[in-house]
């Protein structure tokens, strides 16, 4: 009955760390990890990899960075089983000497974001990353934002030039309805023929579920998720929400249930995530969030019928 | 571009009505009311009709009776254009004489709740409506709990017994995924000839949205939705990400957004909804919302965990 293709990627820390500046204690990302594990997640991104010449350490906590030797303290004397460790990096903050070869880290996949218009660079670096043994993948962001015949070239260059296990499907906008979703998944299909698929849903629209399990449906192979939909602005898709729908018995609900009741009812009031109307104005029209993200700083925070007002006004675009 | 046939049905005072029993103040609704008719709503289910003899008028506020006088004072000499009011009703707490003649009546339509098991009610209350003139509708709860054929026996016969507009899929439990309401729309589809249907969908798996628009791709007529998605438990479709997502320029979001801006913000530190963890358990498990309702009224409300492992322990079944 279950869907035995699909490899679900969790990425609480590394997404969540967005919100925070990936100022986690060590107790809460080893809980988390080993909430994962304990759930039988395939694949963890734990935090950025990033040059420590690039951002301050003392601004940043070390999941900006996901050093090899903080990997190793985090994990101790822990058996993480089936898990794969992986980090995502970004293009231009991150340098080749940042990896140590695979067998001398505890990582075993990175995940290279970057816009369309900028895969010349995240194919040089995912190949520089490959060349040291790790398993790559390139998410391409904003993707809602994007020419299709733009998207089938990015995607056939990727065919070619690479060898990424999949390209993600990345609705940083969270604009996507399911019908965009599986327009996307289709041309991705179309144009790459030896590599797999995956998505990372925003949760602007309380699409980022939805969204994930259509393009499962639709055969891709890879998910991302969330505990508790944790991200930036709207956030993802749960985690908890994911493995409730698939029906593979090596996944477990309750480690993760265990984890929200412990940690996120705490860590909820402390930092904001969610789908707040302010995240929907700017899914519903097809923005980053960023603008959304500064109204939910200020004191008008609540003042979504104003926001959509400004963003929707033609002086804007003067 | 836009879906010519949806009608999009409000239920936000109604639905909203059964966490605080209906105690919203005559501004609120009036607020409500003025700004579904400002959205270009169609139908607006106003609250629930119910006979005085059956219910304390001291404990629940005026609209779980929606008497007509009230209805006058509350619209006052606003014109609502195209808006039409109606109520929803339940078998047994009503009797014909608790309805006038709809042209005494502020009132255009009454939809009947109703589960499968008791549809003959159902058809026989709907009818005693219809003759008085009103438009009439029956909504099918706790979809997610019946088998296929009898589903099919029981539109069967409403197809062939009454005069209602449209049927509608209820999600009670928050339980159907959209490949589930799929399913289901086209059971209803097959059964019903004469009839137009509808969904009401609840937002346990934050999948209200996903699965309304699913079944309006799929071609149905009618949408619940309320503002911000209130409703008892989980709550139920927002009606703001229904307006953004629906391309027919009648629709303004923006008398919602300000709705939530005015009204909204203020009712949420009063009330609660939402697609909290609790009520993702009773969706994933298909049950009742009431076991999640109970948690959240007590000490131990955010224990989800604890929550998950009563529920699904074998001895809760013997």
């Amino acid at each position: 009955m279950y869907n035995k293709k699909i490899k679900v990627i969790d990425c609480t820390i590394r997404d969540g760390g967005l919100i925070n500046k990936w100022q986690f204690s060590d107790e809460t990302v080893k809980d988390v990890l080993f909430s994962v594990r304990d759930a039988g997640i395939d694949y963890m991104e734990i935090g950025y990899r990033a040059s420590e010449k690039m951002f301050s350490p003392g601004e940043f906590g070390a999941w900006r960075f996901t050093k090899d030797e903080k990997l190793r303290e985090i994990i101790g004397d822990e058996d993480l089983k089936d898990l794969k460790l992986g980090v995502m990096v970004d293009i231009g903050r991150v340098e080749a000497e940042d990896f140590a070869p695979v067998d001398e880290s505890p990582l075993s996949f990175v995940r290279v974001a970057t816009y369309l218009k900028d895969i010349d660079k995240a194919i040089k670096l995912a190949n520089i990353i490959a060349e040291k043994g790790y398993e790559t993948f390139i998410n391409i962001m904003a993707i809602s934002t994007v020419n299709d015949h733009d998207l089938a070239k990015g995607l056939q260059q990727v065919e070619e030039e690479t060898s990424v296990t999949a390209v993600s499907v990345v609705d940083s906008n969270g604009a996507l309805y399911p019908l965009d979703t599986k327009a996307l998944v289709e041309i991705y299909k179309t144009n790459l023929k030896t590599k797999d698929i995956g998505i990372h849903a925003h949760n602007n629209q309380q699409l980022g579920f939805a969204n994930t399990i259509t393009a499962i449906g639709d055969g891709i192979g890879f998910a991302d998720a969330t505990i508790q939909g944790i991200g930036r602005g709207a956030g993802n898709c749960p985690l908890e929400l994911l493995i409730g729908w698939l029906k593979n018995p090596k996944y477990d609900i309750e480690p993760i249930l265990d984890r929200i009741q412990t940690t996120f009812v705490e860590l909820e009031k402390k930092i904001e995530w969610g789908a707040l109307p302010a995240y929907m104005v700017t899914g519903i029209l097809n923005e980053h969030p960023r603008t959304a993200i500064a109204l939910r700083a200020s004191d008008e925070k609540n003042n979504v019928a104003d926001f959509y007002k400004q963003l929707t006004t033609p002086e804007c675009f003067n």
